[in-house]
């Protein structure tokens, strides 16, 4: 008998797809024996009776609508900041014609304690972990998401053991050191890093926080299910006003997806009047959503597969469309845009010079709720994932 | 005729300490002639009908509690989460009985913008410097708050000179660059950093967003208010709850005596029914305000002189009290603890395993505030002034 069975397995998720109720954290087995990669959630929670103005912000601030039950595992994140930025020719400094009267907005995750939006994610699915009693947690990441669930882990006072790739860049290894957690650097790629927490999961039974799967269906849903807070937190602040757009930088969709699922609940209690399109942002070099959105119909949609090539944005990059990535858009009525390496690179240059420091998947977003305000009278709102900070220079 | 004219003097500015009138940002003339840094501030806002409970938070949410009249200049900062720290033995790890019954907090000022409590003081000095017409900005600094000029000055649009030694750690000097401020290393210390800044405000009329006089006062009066917001923000998000002692990394002194104005105000209002204790935490290499109150009179307190030695907590370091911050423990209540280097890299250790990756300066006060649980039954609460992501590692 292994330790594997100390876990049980997850109940209640069904495939987004297809409906079949799914065991287990690798998605559905279904829709994979069919070349598509769709992820097995929770069912929608039921907002009645929730009043936007005393949201408290945060994945916590409404439990209930949270598939654990266990106490919060918390170090503050959520209740990040709209930042409206200048889009006056001034201020883009290339004397184009402002773009137009509406609303560009930065959501800032980079506040969060380890910086970027994954806090939300890892806050519940280390929450979710305790509750099925695994005392060792463990994530596949190029990153933002490992530091995350390393510092979630600490704070819950589980083991992290954290799938990293050689090219890891050296800031975040350190961070994720820092934070306790083990790590093991996986010579080849990604699939060879996904093998081994593959391994590691079906061998010891460590708790997965996030997709280790291919193709992938996108992250553990509990976790995912900690990315609705940001659509109640703009909803709450933009108080009655639409949003045109959500702008949000996508690999494997798992915060696009949860934020469509987070304005989904909203709209079905009538907390929102509408909810925004959900627009996929990518590099030009890995752009699985962009390419798939150029068929016309949806089985070629789903099929899609592309080249993914190396990106500044290294926290982005996947040749397949995770299938709740289309879900959120075809059901938000959005899109997807790929941008030029030399465009988001420019683009984080100018935000830095205005005052925000992020990382270059943030800008891929940025670029794009930039040309989006041409389109729409209503604000557009940009995802800025994580901070600029990491990997400023060597440590002293 | 110089620039220099073309920014007003403050108006409205008194000594705290002897009443005086004071134009200029070098604090007070007649008590710096006495050898005494002391800090010439606007009155006290009144607060008579505000409400805690509809407080948004930030040095914005409450624009009237400020001296400036312009437009707010923001990035979203302020808002910052408090984290309740464990204090079982097994989290602190080393079999010691627990530390008494009382809770122990961490207001995690990292999640700012730039990642420290100076945005709070920036913005609103970038909206004074707006206010008076400047059209370029300075501060000399060790780090942190050299990237929050640089942030809110690029956010404003105005220009921004950092001066800073060549013992700015790189990652922080990389921060600064990136948000678009220029940057003057001064050989030798901080006298000749100061100096060369001085020689600045003077010849060109530059905006002193810092503290640049000898002894120092303190930093600029107007940008100062912006720290009264954590006393806000913690009266009502303990809402009622009497917090026994607010322990906060000392160096001028600035966001201790803001702090405490903050809770002064409440207190007059009656928002709060009492203030806490302040508490300066200081490494012991670098100590005044500890080695002030070992004399028994004030006169021998406010002449204290130290030898302040390089520390861990770089961004500490001061060799007499300032005034101010005298002041704030007196009112208060409160005391100085200073720390050894070992301890507080010990908890900063400690606290990152528990997810927490705070400044070694925030470390400093997170020992200290341990070190008060034994003493008093109410929360104690550490302020976590900058996060610990900054200097990772290389940049990619």
């Amino acid at each position: 008998m292994t330790t594997a069975s100390s876990v049980p397995d997850p109940s209640g998720l069904h495939c987004l797809r297809c409906g079949l109720e799914v065991r287990g954290f690798a998605g559905c087995p279904r829709c994979a024996a069919d070349g598509i990669g769709a992820n097995a959630m929770p069912p929608l929670a039921d907002l009645d009776g929730l009043e936007l103005a005393g949201y408290p912000g945060g994945p916590w601030g409404w439990p209930e609508t949270l598939p654990v039950s266990g106490s919060p595992v918390t170090l503050g994140e959520g209740g990040t900041p709209n930042i409206r930025l200048r889009t006056d020719p001034a201020a883009l400094g290339d004397g184009r014609a402002p773009e137009c009267g509406s609303e560009l907005w930065v959501k800032y995750e980079g506040g969060n304690p380890t910086g970027s939006h994954k806090d939300r994610a890892m806050a519940v699915g280390v929450a979710a972990a305790v509750e099925t009693g695994a005392d060792t947690v463990c994530a596949a990441s190029s990153g933002n998401a490992g530091a995350a669930a390393a510092a979630y882990a600490g704070r819950a006072g589980l083991r992290c053991v954290v799938f990293t790739t050689e090219s890891v860049p050296s800031a975040l290894a350190a961070q994720i050191d820092l934070l306790g957690a083990e790590q093991v650097r996986c010579a080849g790629g990604f699939p060879e890093r996904n093998a081994a927490m593959a391994q590691a999961v079906a061998e010891h039974g460590w708790y997965p926080l996030t997709s280790y799967s291919s193709p992938s269906p996108g992250g553990n849903p509990y976790a995912n299910e900690g990315y609705k807070s940001v659509a109640y937190e703009l909803a709450r602040d933009f108080a009655g006003r639409r949003i045109g757009a959500v702008v949000v930088p996508t690999s494997r969709a798992d915060l696009l997806a949860g934020i469509e699922r987070g304005f989904r609940e909203l709209a079905a209690a009538g907390l929102v009047s509408a909810a925004p399109r959900m627009i996929a942002a990518e590099p030009a070099g890995a752009a699985p959503f962009t390419a798939a959105l150029r068929h016309a119909d949806r089985a070629a949609q789903e099929r899609t597969r592309v080249e993914s090539h190396p990106t500044a944005a290294f926290s982005l990059g996947e040749n397949s469309p995770c299938w709740q990535g289309l879900d959120a858009l075809w059901r938000s009525g959005g899109t997807a845009v790929a941008v030029a390496e030399k465009e988001f690179l420019a683009e984080q240059h100018r935000l830095a010079q205005q005052g925000l420091l992020l990382e270059a998947s943030s800008a891929v977003a940025v670029s794009v709720a930039r040309r989006m305000l041409r389109e729409r009278p209503e604000p557009v709102v940009a995802i800025g994932t994580a901070t600029g900070m990491k990997g400023l220079g060597p440590a002293e």
